[in-house]
């Protein structure tokens, strides 16, 4: 079986892969934590909220407790390498709670993976006495800290490492994690611009704006998501919205992508409307299999380079679909890489590719009399301008919250574990919070003929779920888009008024697998204590045969699975 | 005389230039005024507010009193043209109230100035049987509604014409115009983004961000200013800001230029700091003395062309500069060019161009050993993300004063006049409005040996004072600014809180002309009430005397110059 496969790759990996889920209670302390110093860095890309979590992680550690300590790591994993940190006091804080970016302690590359990197960060924890290290930063990061976790164990370290779900991609969500700080924000301030575009486009009537949105997922790793695109067409209802997820489902060519853009331009032409709104989610190009063929077999080879040296190397397939490219395009594809070699999709004018592909097709149909209208498209990439927005209230205080949870794991010494809240659709007063051990999150990557390495279990972006609540939303209304101006513009985040509190709906209308349990677990308690010993015997009979045939359904559905772990509580 | 000759001119022109300031005050009128029909159009583009102020001209028009209606014209002048108009009611008004763009009713040119295109208005306004026009929009069509006005009176239609203050780009404003509808919120827009932009430059210290803000009159016309990058540069403090007035006034040669922002990244980058945030005005180019002589050529030659068709065309010197520039800026001059055969200043990639041409300088300093930082720049034109952004709280009130404004001078018949406020940095309530006369603003300009066109007096952007309160304030922070990392992130426009109420400073800081002609008449009024019949003759004596001298001085400054138009008092 694939599971007990998976398990087998686990165990081997890492030591304890039953760690029970934590729930923090506010109850006072047994003990209250005092003497401890603990280090946070920010190792993903920028994101709104970060700062704030900076903030929760000492205000919780040093209101109210006595000589403990918060190191910052000054730019990110290079810092931490070099034990680089400053002290992070209460009033360094104040004068960067609220605010977007991560300035207050910057960041360089969003990797811990080598053993000598691992080396280094259990040197810096050793010689600085680090009790606790919180890693800021998306699946990556996670993933990272997870490994890093049992290094450090293995090693005999007490550092407790812990990871917090940052990043504006909003794809470091799971079963256990809602929302990912950033996304909010991030989906906000791009809603503001696409609405304003848009509505800028149906008063002058005659461009087409192509608008690519940052992911951050495809400037950090190589599997691109489209949350933040999808959050936004809800919030501003484009004409169209080019979804990596959907292209990637459908297994659309290039060829049937353009067409498909071309007959909704051509259909508003018909109408008299030759302007609209098209969505690009930046990583898009990776879902056409053709381009992604394209990719892989670039990425092999030294990058930059010229058109020359590379059309040898590539295979027929790819060498004619390279050269039907336009000219910008080519050399974009042939830039210098990052530092993991993944091609740069955000360098990559994915909007201008599509813009141009369909002024192509649009030109053939106007040469056969099928197309009468004009095309004029605008390209724009937002993403910069909005990836250091000034944090939404949700944001915050989802941050802050964070901040403050990782504060209490570590200084507990829960190891592998992510900070996490729930029943984030509720307000802030009613969200429960708690760590997950990474390693429920791990995932073992499918084994492929061709391998020769030993999987590597990893945290796993999640993708848009296209039976999602947030994709069908879409799909009620995405004809309709296209057709008429359903433009919506949600204007600038509120910082306060009636509007500061609404979260955005990918969060809002999500399903909160921490609610389940617990209703489950009131479920179980309610039996238990309605079948106490004395109670009626027959009611005994058919609870226990009910529970019985539950049981069976169960493992049927689910396969030798391994249980749900446990709960215990930690206190503040 | 140079004033001799252009009154003359405008007497020519116009049949009364001196029609008095209107003051509009708030007391009952004698005969309310009922049963008008007022029109009207956008003729400017897209500018934040333009929905309120047309909110602001149906309240005043038809709450309260009988029979008003208000025409609006669809798809801006060619809509007037065509008679294409629906009526407005306040149900229209009140969901479009509050929100950006002019997609209530669309625009199309921005111009009324051929006889053919006057013909069509007043047979328009007779059809229609409009009381009043109002027409919205910058210094152009001001322009335009001074003819207008005059040609439908020697037409004798009494079609009052009014116009008003509109345009992101804050050019139309001089001694009676404090402010452009909307330039407040497209300038706090772009500081958002600005702020943003360069926080994520300072969070991950490898990109230096140059940032083309859209300046309307560049779109719109020959003449580009920089209100809006000054004010943005004010609000967020770059490393640099290239200011269009600046470079012309020091007539810098586009490698003077490149030169200055290449000493300021080899500045940084010895520091240690390969990251920056450049602000570049749209309108920049047009500056350059060789640029300008290219643009110039380049305007005589029909478009879209090729390099090679153009080439033959050019002056030496033309052809020099054309040839050295990059290929994609050749291409983009070579362009389609809108109604006005202007280059399309917009269109050119200015930001990237200047990043080509520093990177080009910078490579020749690695050379000789002289820089060793890294350059990353990342180009951005931040424009359509703007100009269609959600009205500020000043924004709105400022428009719908204004088109309140201006329902009272069209329906007391005054055309020739442009609704005004003034005082705008006092709150709402202490604000004064009225109409100026358009003649009042016109201006001849200066003719040229070359000229053999009669001179037409026209309404001209004005440029941002380089001696003025905002460009000295950059002044003061623009060494430490290039040097150190002073960003400031205004954040998201708020329309409730404490900072909803904030004006920017270009408007905050200007000088109430209207406020100070009003402390003068308080004076006089002083005087003649002191020096009444049966005060103390001495008293007379020394008023006269020094009154006299005053006189006398003024006349030595001034030479014999028009008065200043006299105030009279129009009531709602």
């Amino acid at each position: 079986m694939c599971i007990q496969h998976d398990q087998e790759v686990m165990h081997k990996l890492f030591s304890n892969i039953h760690l029970p889920l934590l729930d923090v209670t506010a109850a006072p302390p047994a003990t209250p934590f005092t003497n401890k110093k603990v280090g946070v860095v920010f190792c993903g890309r920028q994101a709104p909220g970060c700062h704030d979590l900076v903030c929760g992680l000492v205000d919780m550690l040093c209101s109210g407790s006595a000589g403990n300590r918060v190191l910052g790591f000054v730019g990110g994993s290079h810092g931490l390498f070099n034990k680089h940190a400053v002290e992070i006091t209460p009033e360094l804080c104040a004068a960067f709670c609220g605010s977007g970016g991560l300035e207050m302690l910057g960041r360089t590359v969003d990797r811990i993976k080598t053993v000598e990197e691992m080396q280094q960060v259990r040197k810096a924890c050793l010689d600085l006495g680090l009790d606790g290290l919180v890693l800021v930063g998306g699946a990556r990061t996670n993933t990272d800290a997870a490994y890093l976790a049992e290094y450090l164990k293995e090693q005999k370290v007490s550092t407790a490492v812990v990871g917090v779900p940052c990043g504006i991609e909003g794809s470091m969500v799971n079963e256990f994690v809602e929302a990912s700080v950033g996304f909010d924000s991030a989906a906000k301030a791009m809603a503001q611009l696409v609405g304003n575009t848009a509505i800028d486009g149906s008063s002058a009537r005659k461009y087409y704006y192509f608008l690519k949105l940052m992911d951050g997922s495809t400037t950090g790793g190589k599997i691109p998501t489209s949350h933040v695109a999808l959050e936004v067409a809800l919030e501003t209802k484009p004409n169209l919205l080019l979804l990596f997820e959907e292209v990637d489902d459908k297994r659309l060519t290039l060829r049937e992508l353009v067409h498909e853009i071309a007959e909704v331009v051509a259909q508003r032409a018909a109408a008299g409307k030759n302007f609209g709104t098209v969505l690009v989610a930046e990583g898009l190009l990776a879902a056409i299999p053709e381009f992604r063929a394209l990719i892989t077999e670039l990425e092999t080879l030294p990058m930059p380079s010229t058109v020359d040296k590379v059309l040898p190397e590539l295979t027929q397939w790819s060498k004619a679909i390279f050269t039907s490219l336009p000219d910008f395009i080519q050399l974009q594809l042939l830039l210098a890489r990052q530092s993991n070699a993944a091609l740069q999709l955000s360098q990559l004018e994915t909007e201008r590719l599509m813009a141009w592909l369909v002024e192509d097709e649009l030109k053939e149909r106007r040469k056969k009399g099928t197309f009468k209208g004009s095309f004029s498209p605008v390209c724009q990439f937002l993403g910069y301008q909005a990836r250091c927005s000034m944090p939404t209230d949700f944001d915050s205080d989802y941050a802050y919250t964070l901040g403050g949870t990782a504060a209490i794991l570590v200084a507990n010494g829960c190891s592998g574990y992510m900070a996490v809240a729930s029943d984030l659709a509720q307000p802030v007063q009613s969200w429960r919070v708690g760590g997950v051990p990474f390693t429920t999150m791990l995932q073992v990557p499918p084994s492929s003929s061709t391998e020769t390495f030993r999987p590597r279990p990893s945290i796993f972006p999640r993708k848009v779920d296209l039976e999602g609540g947030a994709f069908r939303s879409w799909l009620d209304v995405r004809k309709l888009c296209a057709r008429e101006e359903m433009y919506e513009n949600p204007g600038p985040i509120q910082l306060s008024g009636p509007s500061a509190g609404r979260v955005s709906s990918t969060i809002a209308t999500r399903f909160s697998y921490l609610q389940e349990l617990a209703k489950l677990r009131e479920h179980l308690e309610a039996e238990s204590t309605r079948c106490r010993p004395g109670c009626d015997p027959p009611h005994v009979m058919v609870a226990t045969q009910s529970l019985s045939t539950l049981n069976s359904i169960l493992d049927e559905l689910a396969g030798p699975m391994a249980a749900t772990p446990s709960i215990e509580r930690v206190q503040k």
